[in-house]
């Protein structure tokens, strides 16, 4: 019988937290960044890659893995971990979001929302109930709540009814949750756009039912960073202390930063491997756009200093050259090099917190992103 | 100032020969598999891999670097070595075979080839001393004389005029090479097709001029391996006992070892890693194609008892499922499980010359083979 989840806070700054979540796979120090592994696979990225840039915990995508190998396939092969083989905790979405954004002839109603499967056109049906089993088959450390999420800018009207139905399909989750999981932990998703009242409405309710964590959905849909961080900034507070804080799909590091700022405690994005395997890496020093033809004849390598060893051992002017060749290897290795710079990220502003130096460490990386000014990958996987 | 190359045989074993060779950067020890780093990088496969499946030495292709990155850039940054940061033996080609196969309005006079490029359509002249000067810029350890390689079947005329060509540019790459190479060795490449008189003459003639090794061209070029085999077995023996002897481009595991019990030292192939992509495994316990619907629910690794990593500690259910679901690591780690395959392969057959048991050892891994009869990749790198 594995550990029930459990988080505790150790130290805060401000409106920043710091502490650790207890899971069936092991502890996630947070602030956490989670690295996206689509399809129980981190994009061109070897799992122990992931794990040496210090990943404590990986997200996987339901709608990806349900239609494909199916979670019932996962389940008859010892769960998505033994799948896998990542044997540290993993959190599985519920599925809605690809379903808005990947599936062709959606419907969303009352009891769920149907579609027609990207891959083979098969007609499915996702309903509240069936995202939690299927996440219970797929036996992920962290599951969360099926939701249905609006694209910004919308109207009231439509994010109002949006919020509400993801909050009936919240306790629609939970019901079934409580029978059947053994450890593991559920997540409510606010919704309300960029509503500050719909928000407040959604984020009170959900508390009153009672969550293991509290994820804000319905963010980096297309909103600036300035509204994005104004709901975080309104939000977070009205969310029971005692538990952990999810800022879905995003995102830059400077988004990441400032939401901790704003009390948020997890997130996840495709930004590190997408940017990377487009040829953009993340470093101390900025960010650096390798394609470009002035690194051709550069000998350095991207940061000398740095502990990941692609960052260090490969010079600018090979890296490159494989983006220029079209060698895979390139995007492998921008990808590594990101991933560790989100979870260096991640570690300082835990460090930095404990110490009561947030501010510090905040302005100290602020110039940084200042230069970088890429919000490209700002959305989730799809 | 590197010591210059030398080749020692340690054992034979009838036809089949163990030894090393010393050259700048490092031993090889043969029978020798190299790895085929087209553009200065294994397709998909960091060089960590590579050397941790246990190859000695890389091959990259001058045809590739002389037109994206450069030879001269290449040199700037320091050589290849350097450049791809890969401090262990690199043999280089010497271009032809990538002309032959790939530039368009490519012409062949005496004086060289010219080609237009396959990137940017600009012609360009491969003479033999412009085929050493660029080797000597990347600062391989082992270069090739430029050759013409002739498809078969072919004309007997055709295939003794590129055979003589070839021996005239043979003389015409040792003069520069001599001058200008710093503890490098130089190969010769017998031509002469499937007519075993042309073979003779051309392994004969190239011994006159007196190269560091010997390099059988002109083979796995649309024979059967009885033709080819036959070729090896008679050519062989015409060769200098002293230096090694490298069948260029080859081949199937079959291929090498038989290849092995006819004489051969050195080869180079893109099948593990072209073969690794497309989703065909090497194992011992014969080939597997993973994209095969039986493999979808099966939890055993490829080979619970390998020294590769990725065969052991990866379902054949979770490889199947990246293929399906296109996720590069898929072709990845099948890449690295046939390298090490490779590798250990030669590995045997080191050992079994050096106790005199290769023919057991042929007779022990001929029945996988039987299995397999997958001979795809039995081509060079394109």
């Amino acid at each position: 019988m594995p550990e029930p989840f459990a988080f505790r806070l150790t130290a805060t700054d401000g409106a920043a937290r710091t502490g650790e979540m207890a899971t069936p796979h092991g502890i996630v120090r947070t602030p956490a960044f989670m690295p996206v592994g689509t399809q129980a696979a981190i994009k061109g990225v070897h799992h122990d890659d992931v794990r040496a840039a210090g990943a404590d915990i990986m997200l996987a995508n339901t709608y990806h893995l349900m239609l494909r190998p199916s979670a019932e396939r996962v389940a008859a092969l010892g769960g998505l971990h033994t799948f896998m083989r990542w044997p540290h905790p993993i959190l599985t979405d519920s599925g809605g979001f690809q379903v808005m954004s990947l599936a062709a002839l959606r419907k969303v109603e009352e009891e769920g929302v149907t579609f027609r499967s990207h891959l083979d056109g098969a007609m499915i049906e996702l309903t509240p109930e069936r995202a939690i089993e299927v996440q219970i088959l797929l036996g992920s450390d962290i599951a969360m709540q099926l939701d249905e999420c609006v694209r910004l800018p919308a109207e009231r009207s439509e994010i109002e009814r949006a919020m509400n139905l993801s909050l009936r399909w919240a306790e629609r989750c939970k019901r079934p949750f409580e029978k059947a999981a053994i450890g593991q932990a559920l997540f409510g998703i606010v919704q309300g756009g960029d509503d500050q009242n719909l928000r407040e409405a959604s984020a009170r309710a959900l508390a009153a039912i009672g969550f293991d964590g509290y994820a804000l959905g319905g963010l980096a849909v297309g909103e600036t960073q300035e509204v994005m961080l104004k709901v975080v900034a309104e939000t977070a507070p009205m969310l029971p202390a005692d538990k952990p804080r999810y800022l879905m799909g995003v995102g830059t590091p400077a988004d990441l930063l400032e939401a901790i700022a704003r009390g948020i405690d997890m997130f996840d994005c495709v930004l590190p491997t997408r940017n990377g395997r487009h040829g953009l890496a993340f470093t101390r020093n900025g960010a650096i756009n390798i394609k470009n033809a002035r690194h051709a004849e550069d000998p350095r390598p991207l940061d000398a200093e740095s502990r990941c060893p692609a960052a260090r051992d490969f010079s600018r002017a090979y890296l490159h050259h494989l983006f220029r060749a079209g060698e895979a290897l390139g995007g492998t290795l921008l990808s590594i090099v990101n991933l560790y710079y989100y979870q260096d990220l991640m570690a300082g502003a835990r460090t930095a917190i404990a110490a009561g130096r947030f501010a510090d460490y905040l302005a100290l990386t602020r110039e940084q992103w200042a230069a970088k000014g890429d919000r490209r990958g700002r959305d989730h996987e799809c």
